[in-house]
């Protein structure tokens, strides 16, 4: 791994995917999103083999994913994104029986759970929490269950982490996943172990951004980077 | 894995795509291609460990793969699919700046390569093999190399197997990866290893077509059955 760890802030991050579903990009949002799934899906086996989750796109591929690793994935789903690409994550999910709870309280549906998979707010989100989103950070922000967020942890600040007061300013998820590349509030993180996904960065889209790739190992789609690294913004 | 290898005809083959990919099973040509890809290089990566490859879209994506598993692969692709995946998926390769190379005659690529992957036809190919795959089907008849065929070896028919007689008659591949689910032709083959390769097939589906599942592992996207495995074709 390098020794720094160099993170995207949001309109680098944004340019990032932009140019990857550009015209001379080449992937669509299905491709972008099975691959980040499929890397969210890899760190819970990491972090968590065998025996919960919740969220956005990557977390409903996610879920399909930990499906088949013989995982019982909750979906807790209250707002769908209407666009085809979710209502097909959706429709998968329901072929395979995969529950989907919104009625269950967030406290309950943790308790029945081992892991839950924080996939709620992505690194564009403006404060307030809004219901019923409250309840589940809430929740997560107790630390009843481990936590593994995707990206960024829901209601934190792209560049300052934490919300400085109330809900969610408590908030320390148990293990992170940073898809592409880390955002700049990866330096507020002091969980257990932090993960980065996206082996599909070539060196051209990295060097224009001035990352540094990962090594990754074998057939991995994540790698483990220390939570102690030095962190770079860009 | 199941005692019997329960393979699927063009027509079933067909369907169960269409199932995938309509209103109700929800999964895109993007995503049904990206799994494949996937599957298609953790193959690979099982018969030989770190060192070429050819084919279709899901070929494309397997030397996407490979080249970040550590492979140089070289892409044989002399007449594209004019479709938006398509000139994605070769817009994502030129980004990594992996070689196409359609002007080197086939037996000298070969010549420089360790392994073929064979992605050219799949199992609705209709005789005769045409320039300028002649040429390639006649180097991997040779056996100069070994060969992954993907879903169908080139040129095979998807009951009968190798061509009766000329081109292609005596092709048979060291390795093969059956997509989704084998085809009847698998009865042919007679090479090391068969790896099967599709775990996004639910339950409903596998009945519906009366297919077994493979019992993958871990986070295994293929699984390996035995040559030998007795074949009941649906």
């Amino acid at each position: 791994m390098p020794q720094t760890l160099k993170t995207l802030g949001p309109k680098a991050a944004a340019d990032l995917d932009g140019d990857l579903m550009s015209d001379a990009g080449g992937f669509s949002i299905d491709q972008l999103m099975e691959l980040a799934g499929l890397s969210v899906s890899q760190a819970v086996y990491n972090v968590h083999p065998p025996s919960a989750g919740n969220n956005g796109g990557d977390g409903l591929v996610a879920a399909r994913h930990l499906y088949f690793y013989g995982y019982t994935p909750v979906v807790y789903y209250p707002k769908p994104t209407k666009k085809p690409i979710y209502d097909g994550l959706v429709k998968q999910l329901n072929n395979l029986h995969i529950r989907f709870d919104n009625e269950t309280p967030f406290d309950k549906l943790a308790g029945e759970s081992d892991l839950i998979v924080d996939a709620l707010f992505g690194f564009s989100f403006q404060p307030p929490v809004r219901e019923p989103f409250d309840q589940a950070i809430a929740v997560m922000e107790k630390g009843v269950k481990p936590v593994l967020a995707v990206d960024t942890p829901s209601s934190w600040h792209v560049e300052d982490g934490p919300q400085n007061e109330g809900l969610g300013s408590k908030y320390m998820p148990d293990y992170l996943i940073s898809l592409t590349a880390a955002k700049p509030n990866v330096g507020h993180f002091k969980g257990k172990k932090h993960f980065i996904g996206g082996r599909f960065l070539g060196e051209d889209v990295a060097k224009k951004y001035n990352l540094n790739i990962p090594e990754y190992k074998g057939l991995d789609q994540i790698v483990e980077v220390p939570v102690d690294v030095k962190v770079e913004k860009l």
